[in-house]
């Protein structure tokens, strides 16, 4: 690599493991190897980190330990709740509603479920991202059995209306699944407060290690498993437990939950500084979204450009990593289904950039990323 | 805890994690910490070291990259091959041979489908815990679409005849699928060359991380995943990749494929010291299994004992760790199916205790145990 140094804008693609996580994670990759399910005395230790973590998860979401199940991160969460719901209530019907732009996960197993025989609405939105609380009350028929939207969208950032949503499914009866996995960690969500039943969430999007994640589950839905075996996590997700990986994501949970006024703060600073500079100075930028209503880290512009991903070669040549949207699909040239369903042409003559910043982020590091954007 | 040092004796529970393992995760859990799917050329890296490990697995089993699938363990790998199976062949037919002696992965998986209308048959298997090939083959009708054999069993170590198997089902033109989470790593298998077509693996079995496994697809087997999204894997395994863990794993059966050996002679030593002084010694003391043909590492006895907890207690006391069979369901008291299955009774007047060796166990540490067993 030709440059000195990294500068790291793309926080929604995966984050930084935090120090504090790792640090917690070390035992478990070294002397507290064993395994939390085995009978003797140091597995006991492990069981009662695991136990501590799912807590401590709990305790951020207020919810109850019994209500978190650890999974191997959010994509695994996504299909578990949708299809662990559309199994609990087939005899009711096989209607989802969901939007246009969730996570691949999402819509992927939506999909997956249509040629099992499920219909599914996948409602538009508007120009800034936002799905109509009142399309997604209009969608509701006598089959629908779920309700599935994502509290922030990964590209734009945007944040979906979820309590009026929830209050929505609560009055129709709806189970209502939420893919917060680009929004836990930056804001803090009370599920059961909101009217989720399920809420999906990934370690690594908010500083805990990759390969694991937890899914919500409200007490009162009677779930079954998407995995079988051994019967680890009260038989809702077998599997040898993950130790570390579960310890790595509830330290960096943790770390959020207590510096996460003086992170949001630092982030949209970071954010705001680049999108004020962006529009002003580099000629045709034009901001994604809504100014106001999305996530702390999140810039997404779209500049006169040929090519999205020239621009992100050209950051690259200079040790700048940002993203032409999300990281999910390499080497998408086209629009994004996000982009897409906000009303943007399919055949861009623009670049799309999203920039997520993290709290470590500087203003210097805006600078050069804005220096490289200028001169394509 | 009152011990000075631990004795580990529960290697088929989980292995500690190999010294090499853990180096090579160290730079995924610190500096390169980027997300494999984009496009940056700090991801290059990670996408590098993926693909290496995945080179290496297929080495390792003399296959090619594109048939090694990265999962979250075995017991997913295990659920993904089954269902995966019955899907690919639902037009084909429903019927599913397996053995009662697989692990809970298998057996849940298979109880779970028979609630969706598929039929399976569980084979018995003899004193040994060995099933016949001939029950195999007898119990094939037009209506099979599935054989699932594991290939050692994860409580009493014996070695299941999955080559014989392989010919049966590949002469039957039957998919062949192999859970071998206790056997890879200890035993070095080439799928193909056996008739596998779809293969479990497990890295903390092997001395790699928890929360990482793979499963081996034959290339000819038009398999579809099981959780959908972003399309990681080749579109058959979506979800973040887990760098960290997919490095350590690689590692780890690099450690096991340069030091075999040499490591299985050394366990075969240890658990032959073992198993004479403890048939000797103990009064009553019977080896459960076959004498030969088991993995290297696994000493499975009985003992005339009230209970095999009590065992394991006074073992903890004195800082050895053992198992009572599988680690996979805490508390349990009764005999476990596996025992059931060869022809044990259900309500035992003795104690099943499975000891399982690894490479760094010394026969001093066997001597301590002894002494706390001979002393019940």
């Amino acid at each position: 690599m030709k440059y000195e140094k990294k500068i790291y804008f793309d926080h929604a693609a995966t984050a930084p493991l935090l120090k504090e996580a790792k640090a917690a994670m070390e035992p478990f990759l070294g002397e507290d190897f064993e395994n939390p399910a085995s009978g003797y005395t140091p597995a006991a230790k492990c069981r009662e980190a695991v136990e501590n973590a799912r807590g401590q998860m709990a305790y951020f979401m207020r919810a109850r330990p019994e209500e978190i199940f650890f999974t191997s991160g959010g994509t695994e969460s996504d299909n578990w709740a949708i299809r662990g719901a559309v199994e609990l209530e087939k005899k009711r019907g096989n209607h989802i509603i969901t939007t246009q732009i969730e996570h691949p996960a999402v819509l992927n197993t939506c999909k997956y479920l249509e040629k099992q025989g499920c219909r599914v609405t996948y409602l538009p939105v508007d120009h800034r991202g936002v799905v109509s609380v009142e399309d997604v009350k209009n969608a509701i028929t006598a089959e629908t059995v779920l309700i599935s939207v994502m509290y922030a969208n990964n590209e734009v950032g945007t944040i979906e209306p979820v309590r009026a949503i929830g209050r929505v499914a609560a009055a129709a009866g709806i189970l209502f699944h939420v893919d917060a996995v680009q929004a836990f960690g930056q804001i803090s969500i009370f599920p059961e407060s909101m009217g989720i039943d399920l809420m999906s969430i990934s370690g690594h999007k908010f500083g805990g290690p990759k390969g694991i994640g937890a899914l919500y589950v409200n007490r009162q839905v009677p779930f079954g498993p998407l995995i079988f075996g051994g019967g680890q996590e009260s038989g809702m997700r077998s599997g040898t437990t993950n130790v570390p990986g579960i310890v790595g994501m509830a330290a960096a949970a943790s770390q959020w939950n207590r510096n996460r006024e003086r992170w949001n703060r630092s982030e949209r600073r970071i954010r705001d500084y680049f999108v004020r500079r962006a529009l002003k100075e580099i000629p045709g930028a034009t901001l994604t979204g809504s100014a106001e209503n999305r996530l702390s880290g999140n810039a997404h512009i779209t500049i006169p450009a040929s090519n999205g991903i020239e621009c992100i070669r050209a950051l690259d040549e200079r040790g700048i990593m940002a993203s032409t949207g999300s990281a999910c699909s390499t080497g998408r040239k086209k629009i994004s289904h996000v982009l897409l369903a906000m009303g943007y042409p399919e055949e861009a003559d623009y670049a799309a950039l999203r920039f997520t910043f993290g709290p470590e982020n500087t203003p210097e590091e805006v600078d050069e990323a804005l220096e490289v954007l200028k001169s394509l």
